[in-house]
């Protein structure tokens, strides 16, 4: 469905283990949905630790925040209680000032794929609000 | 860019306000992109009440909780801590056992647009995660 | 330890009233308990708006913010889908350096006490570990 | 108030890492004071995995939940962005229906106590808003 990142190249990619939390757990005995945005972010972290010099904290010391601004995600079976997330995370090949990851997130005991995902980011200054609009970053 | 609700009618719309919180302001002094998530979901609870019998606690009663399976988010300016959310909720016009909602979060102090967004949910039995996967549901 | 509320007078009163989320109600049906830290929050946002001046935004500004240096829950009943607490929040008359506030949240339906508690604050400079060590705070 | 543990003997120990995420840290720049009620319970949850039969998932599953009655938090110093918090929780002997854990969360580099803390909870049926009540409880 949602087609948003057509043919770039997968560059980079890694993995991270979330053991899923009571305090993430929803009435219906599943993991919320909205979770998962925290669980790609830690995916993101986690990448971002490993190739140095793309973590948050480097990347807002330097002075250039990287703010989320679009996301995606579709939910194709629900974590539980006692479930380990495995979520692997690929840095695509993209345009100069996006940074485009895309998500897919396992059920450690069985490897079945309980959701995938895609977010864009987009480098601004400090003073963000406008340079979001700037067309450059788009 | 995600054109996953291609010509749905808008059939049911819906507005509520809510109030920027101190603990959803992340450390750029922006609300945290994750927390969207849960303007859209307070935007269809109010939905659910105003249009009785379709808040989630009227429908996990009737046994057919309907989880998100679909969603995305385009993030246009950023909200901060003193600002109001307005979230206008659209419901789709769509097939079966769908449940498609559009999203506009505008900044209350000036009515600009800091957000748009989708959700798909379906309708399935207790025992969710089979029913998740049924064909028809898609 | 924490017998931090002898005989202060309340010196200011204010309440402010809570739809419960969907997201706050965990796998036992209820509020999770962690969510009472946001209320009580809610309830000091709220009181900082009436009082003016005396909000999160007006305090990090002026650059004296100040944290949360000790807190405080008892949880008497819980609080469900469809309930709406009501926070009553106290300021009490303390010494120079300390913010102390005192909650109690009802049910807004039947009135019944949900939970009560008490927070203390202290003012700190902008490079706050070392300031909330000294002892004037304290 | 709550001088809630008077001299109970510590009875089982147990110790969990935790890394400060991204979405935990407010606009001060240091880890929201109300995400610490999460790493308590990240720390009994860890406990509960340790000493087999005391989880959430097996409690819940045995038909007696055990909500938490009661919380108190000292916080002595901000943890941050590229942290990773050290939270050891102590299972103390207390009377029969009554589960207490005490806190101490460290920082992982210099191993300074960040914050410390204890819950209280208590055994009661499905039903629980009533047994909440019940003297033998409390």
């Amino acid at each position: 469905m949602s087609k948003s990142k057509p043919k770039n190249k997968v560059v980079l990619r890694d993995e991270t283990r979330i053991r899923v939390r009571f305090s993430e757990i929803d009435s219906m005995q599943v993991v919320w949905h909205g979770e998962y945005m925290r669980y790609f972010e830690d995916g993101r972290e986690a990448f971002g630790r490993r190739y140095a010099g793309l973590s948050y904290a480097d990347i807002a010391e330097a002075g250039f925040p990287a703010p989320v601004v679009e996301a995606s995600l579709q939910y194709k079976r629900p974590l539980r209680i006692n479930d380990t997330a495995v979520v692997e995370v690929s840095y695509l090949d993209s345009e100069a000032a996006k940074i485009c990851f895309e998500y897919v997130i396992r059920r450690e005991s069985d490897g079945e794929v309980v959701a995938t995902g895609s977010t864009t980011q987009v480098f601004v200054d400090r003073n963000y609000e406008l340079q979001l609009l700037q067309p450059e970053f788009y």
